[in-house]
């Protein structure tokens, strides 16, 4: 089984890298990009017996992925890939 | 309008900070984590009227966001949030 943490900067805090990007593309000639944020994306191999993964990894964004005060996390698990 | 790329270190790089993780959530005691991979999630906010986003991207990921020798790099364009 497959999940994926999806870790980004909460909106009040300011991203420079994400600006940095932004005028990167801005000047390869790439109209229109508004706001760049960048964040993590941790990608999980479980194993299929792994139990309630969701409950699981809800903790580890809690205690481990995550720095509350500056970052949101978001769990996705692709049971399809089971 | 919405898009996400999202940056992962290709099957053959060794990634550190992935076993780091990995070793981490044992130590909190989540069990049947086989591989964690650490990557890079972009985020974009693009102007409703910006052309051909998917093609803008592709060249964004080719040329900035992307190291091909280590890395491979996805583009999600999120058309339900225009």
């Amino acid at each position: 089984m497959r999940a994926r943490v999806m870790v980004t900067l909460k909106r009040e805090v300011l991203d420079p890298q994400g600006e940095a990007v932004r005028r990167g593309l801005e000047s390869l000639g790439i109209q229109g990009v508004r706001n760049v944020r960048v964040g993590k994306l941790i990608e999980l191999e479980l194993d299929d017996a792994a139990g309630d993964v969701q409950a699981a990894l809800t903790l580890a964004v809690e205690k481990l992925l995550v720095n509350p005060v500056i970052e949101d996390g978001h769990v996705v698990v692709d049971e399809a890939a089971r």
